[in-house]
């Protein structure tokens, strides 16, 4: 059995466990009480925020912790607006944020804000020139992620960062992905991060606003955590999420460098296993212990059932298993293949033998998938005609590609297949299939049902 | 050593304890994934969920967990606020709610809405027909405690519940003090309660909406808990708080029984062992374990730092202990003695001999409390004088009471005292002397600096 989705949720770490169950007997009173028992409960607490406070990087009264991550990211982002209200009502946020800073920008939106979502390359990370570009007089606050938590790209945040501070505007970070693998760097303003993520129990996030930022708590009013985290502190999991915060930190240079190896190798040799398969997010500038791809003439689901059975846990961005049925925000804002979308990432302690049995399996799991669903094998010769209608009306991902890809071979170089199509991972993916495939995507057309997808033959 | 402040928070009880472990191992992933750690933790979740709701007595759909009481009641408000916008917006909430009710009710009011407080009783209870009569055709919401948390009274909630929905609007009933004891009776529409009080761990709480009830969460959405609590489910939290709900439950009976007999004891002898000490709250309708008294002469912060050093943790709702200086709002809804508060909650399994400990410290506490004060110990004749005015301008509680006292055998019975004074205890705690001493209490004027309280000896 190998859990290889760490990026959604760690299992508990060894030291949570230890200083969770420590504090039981010590943290369960209320620390604003003057008898002992609060006055134990206050000295846990305290001592905690120092620890995470020095794992992050700024000073104890700088840090909340809050219920979750995203409580701190939508806590954060409505205190820095209202903060900035007099400055005006405009958020800058990336186009590949955590789905809490999207739904926090579209309340604001609803609210009567603005919204600028700025774009990625194809390896998803924003540019800072672009990034900068975005911001106005009237910003009242910016959103950057510090790395990907779909693909890994880590983002420029330093450089965004200053670019900000430049334009006066304050900068909040999610740190949500990267910070067990340490600080991060630049002159951010206000920072959020999650324990589950790095092995700290659930319930318990970070909210960081530095010194000098305006911020104005929004809610009905409640005096703990510096007014920014109502209600009672949950303070043996503050406790053990500080801890092991930074017992993972402490690990962060040997483990990132083991699992970076791992994960390469997985970037590395998919491609050449299993045909027809695209590696994405950046190379280089990512996380150790994160990897993505995606398959085509598959569909997430199936491929993720399969994996299951063979005894391993992965996640997809795929639009096939998310209930909305719509693709990845961060695999359509990269403009990749959202088809077949698998999302690797590794726990500490993951085992070099774990990875290559994913290896060994995973080619065999992408072949049986794509025979169920009768995936297009090899290139046939077939009787040609400049162009053909194909009607995928009705059917879901991955079937208006399968379609696609069977027909291509049908028409002349020059000629080109039209796909009728209502799926709206279509929209992603025939784009994607023709940047793999080194076809020309024409374009989408209106059509009396669903779009018609244009496609001509180049090669 | 003696923890009597279960009312504030209780210690973890044991079934809490073992689910809690139990669940670490099962609990961490995300419920909303399909491979197996996230079937398991999915199974545990719904669990938790149906063992919590045959608690409540709700349907499991109707029940979510959120991160805290206090959020529980802030959503529950804001939410139901929100679904009957149409009706109207005004709220109406009792004078003794809990500050997370009280400061729900204040950001309603800051935002344009309109509040009614009904009063109280000197118990501490609501009157069906006063609360009833502060419904209107815009009512939107109604909230009221199921029992005070301060004074242990119960209120009428199947009577109010009654009449809310006779008259088509919802009642939120904060069952955070109760629920441990029992279900809250009668046909409320939402409910919010919180784990930590009734032994489960921090972190939990729970907010009831029953079917049918208009309600529109508020904040940026989140698919999480039916999009009524965001964030990362706490399931090993969760999972406690349900067992050990059910656990203290099925104690209720026998234990409020043990516990009741307990705090009979207090409010029975402590008036014959304490001279010049009002015991609050209803004697019969009330929580088993809680019992509160004020005491004359004494600040609470005083008498609480002395029981502190003689093992004994209890709370004050005196103006002395909290960081505004304000008397407890419910002591003054209820118009009662705030000086020197006591307020005793008993966990479970207090025992006998604990009790009879405190009421043999407790006299000694309180009498070198007020020697250090100077308070007056017995009338000594004095030359009398028609009228008298005292000057207690920056003095805090207990002095101006105690001046008053130490001079009120100066006047004949006719003559008055004047006290000025500009601390906010004494517009509380000289009314309260009065009914206490039997004299009258003629009024407050206005005075140059602070206030200038009158009171006529009758005797």
């Amino acid at each position: 059995m190998s859990y290889f989705d760490v990026a959604s949720s760690a299992p508990l770490h060894p030291v949570a466990r230890q200083a969770l169950q420590a504090s039981l007997d010590e943290g369960w009173a209320d620390p604003a009480r003057l008898y002992r028992e609060g006055r134990r409960a206050r000295l846990l607490l305290d001592a905690a925020r120092e620890a995470a406070a020095e794992a992050v990087g700024c000073r104890p009264d700088e840090l909340s912790f809050t219920p979750s991550g995203t409580v701190a990211v939508h806590s954060g982002i409505a205190g820095a607006l209202a903060g900035r209200r007099r400055v005006g009502r405009h958020l800058v946020v990336s186009g590949v944020e955590h789905s809490s800073v999207l739904h926090s920008a579209a309340s604001h939106e609803a609210a009567g804000g603005t919204v600028t979502e700025v774009g990625v390359d194809r390896a998803g990370a924003v540019s800072p020139e672009a990034y900068t570009a975005a911001l106005r007089p009237d910003t009242a606050l910016a959103c950057l992620q510090s790395a990907n938590h779909e693909v890994g790209t880590e983002q420029p945040t330093a450089d965004v960062a200053s670019a900000c501070r430049a334009a006066g505007v304050p900068l909040l970070v999610d740190a949500a992905q990267s910070l067990p693998w340490g600080r991060v760097d630049g002159q951010w303003s206000l920072l959020a991060a999650s324990a589950h993520k790095w092995g700290g129990p659930a319930g318990v996030g970070l909210l960081v606003v530095r010194k000098g930022v305006r911020f104005a708590a929004q809610g009905p009013a409640d005096e703990r955590e510096s007014g920014r985290a109502p209600g009672f502190e949950n303070i043996p999991a503050v406790v053990a999420a500080a801890a092991s915060l930074r017992a993972v930190q402490a690990e962060a240079a040997e483990e990132g460098a083991r699992l970076r190896e791992l994960t390469e190798r997985i970037r590395a040799r998919v491609p050449g296993l299993v045909p027809d398969v695209e590696v994405v997010g950046d190379p280089v500038r990512r996380l150790p212990h994160l990897v993505t791809f995606s398959c085509l003439y598959v569909d997430g689901e199936t491929v993720l059932h399969e994996l299951d059975r063979a005894g391993f846990s992965v996640s997809s961005g795929s639009s096939c298993t998310s209930s909305t049925l719509t693709p990845s925000h961060v695999l359509k804002a990269m403009g990749v293949l959202s088809e077949g979308n698998v999302r690797v990432s590794l726990p500490r302690g993951t085992q070099e033998a774990e990875v290559e049995r994913f290896l060994e399996v995973l080619p065999g799991v992408v072949a049986g998938v794509r025979e169920q669903l009768g995936a297009p094998v090899a290139a046939a010769p077939r009787t040609e005609s400049a162009a053909r209608v194909v009607d995928a009306l009705g059917k879901r991902c991955p079937l208006p590609v399968i379609e696609l890809a069977k027909v291509i071979g049908d028409v002349p170089v020059g000629g080109t297949v039209t796909v009728l199509a209502d799926d709206e991972a279509a929209r992603l993916d025939i784009p994607a299939w023709c940047e793999m495939r080194g076809q020309e995507y024409v374009g989408e057309e209106p059509a009396d049902q669903g779009s018609a997808y244009v496609v001509r033959r180049s090669s």
